[in-house]
């Protein structure tokens, strides 16, 4: 029996990027929070304390800031892209990269009915998400892409069911044909590695807006028997008309509105007066492939909530 | 010398109400935290622990749940008020009472580019607030409503200024005449208390709407050359639109966005590329008020970063 | 009719400074959050946007560094005392000065029984807490301290009952004499200015020992009848056995436990199964003072819950 | 090609369980935050939205805290494996389930010396933890058991270098062979499956205790030439002396001190004063390993960040 070094990997985490593009009188602006990690052949640096084959964290983070003037920022999907190829090339350990950027999104302030060149305000509607796991280099590379939206906090007052469910001793939940359904929702979709990754032939951009009106219309239009159910739909509706997406994943809280019992006061409550409770809360997940999807390695890997 | 009790106040923090209102298929929904706290003559269930004076903070959760059917939830100025009132009239030891309700706004989902009768998705652009002080009742009645927002992030990209500053030995910073300036905003204002705090005379919802606005517009047109001033100018600007606001206070944390040194690189960085900072960051607080506001009393009572 | 400036203030919050002593083998370690912030004749600075009075947020930062290794940092009191000062002194417009400071505690981590030389383990128990306001200079001024502890979170499965309390037909609320009592206190004392603040006549550190300890004891023995008479039992005895704090103010949370109910499913629960609630909760803030305190002036100034 | 449910779970998150043992005058406490997640044939839940082998959320909550009462609470990996067999047991579409349990810590408040029977003070020093997986019943079950600590945060203010490390042109970072170590630390440990998982045969409450010594011990002891080395030599102790250990993982931000530059002001900073900061920060992940551990199979599941 021998002790070794199992899976690792290092980087620099939550650089907050803040890209402005003024090459006009009306600013663009890429607001991110990016974070690195590296792995390979680090077994020294963790044995022996011998940093000879690593590109220190604070190095990564010099990259992100200068890439951001160098390379640009569009998409998020391509700047991890080019992030992720940059330090497996670069950094001499390393075999593997995984980069995860958030962006979060401003609309422009409206300023007597148009909207402003240079001033935002913070939109909700949910952040952008993605995160890239690289493998390898030259014809030996495998790059996955995993977008997706968190933070989008849906809520519907009917069209809601919950009944017909399994009961045991300790069942005391009563059935409801009307309850409101709410979420904070996480979706987080594979792209198809068709074409490296799908480089080239995905508008990442576009896809992001139309899968996110998709989620919403389906929490808005499918009448719900649970949530497992609503995600399901939404999930099948972003495959049916997204033949890039190889499969979607979705962590889901059931944020729990309790009808108040106001009949210890003489009064009816017919679905309108709720408690909104923290603690506990359901939590569904669920995932909606392919059956063809290819092959997910280590697209999953290290992904809170989804591997 | 003696002991005795000094200034003190109980309630209930934080009741999250969800009210819907379903009398038509198109659905209508007020989403509150709701905070009541009781003052007056609680010496007995300090010292002695006696609790006949007290109406227990269960009950007065009990009664928002409960007014949310009996009256209804309109404005959350009225139904503070409205709270309020009650409590002062109903617990035997209350001779004053403070409401606190923040609101979440909620955006209807589109569906085929129209809104949705009953799913929604939470927005962004900050929580609208009020608190509420009344002491006494009857012709002794003193009412004050402070309403306001909070959580409204703002930036801009270009037109904001900061130099010829006061220079000591510890002094490294440089001036600037371009900078990102951001912040995540607080603002209250204070009503003026003309025929019973504004009761039947103000129109809540059109008034913060009003503020609102006006706080976006001038953060976004005003050249600004310190946070303070710019602060000064949105509050200048409310008063003179709103007879009905007596003053508005501001809280403004500086969040600070530092142009990354790319130099050490070989590479200009012309306001193109930020690091967006945590801690420690600028605390501006400023008030703006009429030389003939009436008397504040107890408005601001409890108001974090307020008094 | 005229819009004016009303009170203001600046300042660098949340200075995450961490001091060493290393003169011997065995290092000392003071870890702090400090937040200055600066009053006075600011009006040119928010009404026209000149600087020349303003002493930067950035020098302020500088300055708590830089006076970390030329003053030391002993006291957190003392520390805050001595910026206060310096920057009234220093500042062009500023008349007066608050200086709040955070500390977090560490212990030694144990090896082989004895405790480490340089290293160290964050420790539980509460975050010491000092909130210095300083108006003026020379025989002008005046010096306010108010030091405490927040985050101390106490629990005790017995020994507290309520009941007694007045009802209305909103309460549904059962009287008990056996709950558990929960809460996560804030604490904060202000110091009598004798000789300058306390300044030369208080023990800082062994002040806040002693009042620490008497808080946790008086948690433990007394015997509940409610919160606010635990919280008053605990600052009498503060003031009774320290004649150089002229009050304490607490903010309680009331963190409901509630007996969950076992009886549905046939078993009993004598004060043995809780499921302990986030919100809302019950919020109890009350101060003890001496009858003969002096004046508070802005001692409380900007102090959350507290003013 | 066909749209198909991937995999998917469903449970209640959250469950804060105090269990309080009176049976004497000491009253022991448990304080627990309890997750349960059930997998295995929903399929028809989540495309029909049929319910018929769904054991509801709620019911797994009220199951919680039944079996608080029915099992008792001892070490919370066999209150977790009591949970999951259970669930597998009785809902009609679980093949497996997924038991997280965190627990936190109380100190007995000490007065006159002694510490009291029934009142408690909340510690620090890390939160005790637990995620149990649970595949199957009778002789295809397979139960893992992964136990940890996280939230303990350590310091260490020499004793730690970095350099050697490999650069390019981004790298500005200079060398040091004396800096601030600090983290936040999460550790998980992966227990062999002898005998069912360990039951009966690994004493979960002592191991906890031997390995939180092990991780403080190491810390502190261990010269540092990288974060990396430093997790390893602790998951390299903790292996050698656990042989009921499989494999222990880690997930450690490093959280930056930096040296304040104080040059500017005319002081030098041997290592005395430092800003603590907070984003961006190193992240190093690291698992340590016997090289015939059993495979870990589904122990991982849903770990985060360590999965």
């Amino acid at each position: 029996m021998a002790i070794q070094l199992g899976p690792n990997q290092y980087g620099k985490a939550e650089n907050r990027l803040v890209r402005v593009y003024r090459d006009t009188d009306r600013h663009q602006i890429r607001d991110l929070n990016v974070s690195s990690a590296l792995r390979g052949r680090f077994a020294e640096a963790h044995i022996a304390g011998d940093q000879g084959d690593v590109l220190p964290t604070d190095t990564q983070k010099n990259t992100v800031f200068a890439f951001a003037k160098e390379k640009g920022v569009e998409a998020i999907e391509d700047f991890a892209l080019t992030l992720g190829d940059h330090f497996i090339a670069r950094c001499p350990g390393a075999d593997g990269a995984r980069i995860e950027i958030d962006e979060y999104s401003w609309d422009r302030i409206a300023v007597d009915g148009l909207p402003h060149d240079h001033s935002f305000v913070r939109s909700g509607g949910g952040v952008r998400t993605t995160v890239v796991n690289i493998d390898g280099v030259g014809p030996d590379r495998r790059a996955h892409v995993v977008s997706g939206i968190k933070d989008l906090v849906l809520l519907k007052t009917t069209g809601s069911e919950f009944h017909g469910f399994f009961k045991d001793k300790y069942t005391t939940l009563e059935p409801t044909n009307d309850r409101i359904m709410a979420t904070s929702l996480v979706a987080r979709w594979r792209y198809n590695p068709t074409g490296a990754a799908g480089e080239g032939t995905v508008n990442w951009d576009k896809t992001f807006d139309s899968i996110r009106s998709i989620l919403l219309r389906q929490f808005a239009v499918v009448h719900s028997y649970a949530l497992q159910q609503t995600l399901y739909s939404m999930g099948r509706a972003v495959l049916e008309q997204h033949r890039d997406v190889a499969e979607i994943r979705f962590s889901a809280p059931n944020k729990h509105h309790f009808l108040y019992d106001l009949d210890r006061f003489g009064l009816d409550n017919p679905g309108e007066v709720f408690i909104a409770a923290d603690r506990p809360y359901g939590l569904i997940e669920a995932a909606v492939e392919r059956d063809d999807a290819p092959e997910a390695g280590r697209a999953w890997h290290g992904i809170p909530g989804f591997c």
